[in-house]
């Protein structure tokens, strides 16, 4: 048995996972308790109630895949152009392999998402931060058209929901879906890159 | 009793949308027969399976709404971008309203929809052939940039997807959706429209 007064966010958000992937959607708060070997009642103390563990256990999941993409904002090692396309092929990227790999966890952040939930707000909003800082890039280079890069960000990630919203994750097939981005890629840098930029 | 040689396809479908829009899902094949007061064997003869009636009901209900846009392209007043600017708007709104006012018939679109069937290729399809007859129009008339107008028309229409594709109809609230709309279109226009163009 765990010893209650150890027991950790990370521990339970950890056994929360194991479980999930095994029973799915059905999982109840009393069955992480289970497998913790602790009461119910402790594990309440922690998430009041299972949505709120299944945003716990969504939000530490999002957290996890920004990792990378926090990385790709923040160094500057190739142009503006080249950080925002591997950006976007790093989002998309990930979001296919976990549909893929781990489509119990993806069907919880893909029910979270529907929700609306306040967590996917900020999730996206901090996505379209990380996104913003490549477009300010851009623009002090004098690649990018001069404008403000937030709003230019928030244009890129909605015009690009077909290819890393979760609800698309399993529509059409992967090499149509290559095409389209592709073909939505040159309408952004059509967009964004200034007239007199050589790519 | 409908007389059974005068059954015709359009009412079948005119009576299992009412049904539809009663039942939901839950329809079957059998309940539209007793409405029509013929055999379900008579029914079965016109459609194959439930599946095969949903998707002949969803057939006619997006070729319904196709109608304004495809007037939409075929005439020529105003210049070629307020013509795209009213054919996306046109659509958007299309699919708002039909998810606001006929949730049941929305929700099976939706459903036929994530199925990845042919229909709604067909249906994707023949929607980007009447945005490029906009899109040519625009190059012809030396406002959009050259290029191939099929290519630039499917881009625009994958780019459009959070707006348009009944995934996201029930997403975020009205008033940030179209601010974020305005964006992406800011975002096309500035990827299409020639550099010596005034709008």
């Amino acid at each position: 048995m765990a010893a209650e007064s150890t027991l950790s966010k990370e521990t339970i958000l950890d056994t929360a996972e194991q479980v999930l992937r095994r029973y799915g959607d059905k999982t109840n708060v009393v069955d992480v308790a289970k497998v913790l070997r602790v009461s119910h009642g402790t594990l309440y103390r922690h998430f009041a109630s299972k949505a709120a563990l299944l945003e716990a256990v969504t939000e530490r999941w999002l957290h996890r895949i920004s990792l990378p993409l926090e990385a790709i904002s923040n160094q500057h090692d190739g142009s503006s152009p080249e950080r925002l396309r591997i950006w976007l092929e790093t989002l998309i990227h990930s979001k296919q392999q976990s549909a893929a790999d781990d489509p119990e966890l993806f069907s919880i952040y893909t029910a979270v998402t529907s929700q609306g939930t306040e967590l996917i707000e900020n999730h996206v909003h901090y996505l379209i931060t990380l996104l913003s800082r490549i477009v300010e890039q851009g623009v002090i280079e004098q690649v990018f058209k001069s404008g403000e890069p937030g709003a230019t960000a928030r244009a890129i990630f909605m015009a690009t929901v077909r290819f890393h919203h979760p609800a698309h994750a399993y529509e059409g097939d992967v090499v149509t879906k290559q095409h389209d981005f592709e073909l939505v890629w040159q309408l952004i840098l059509a967009g964004i890159v200034r007239a007199d930029t050589k790519l």
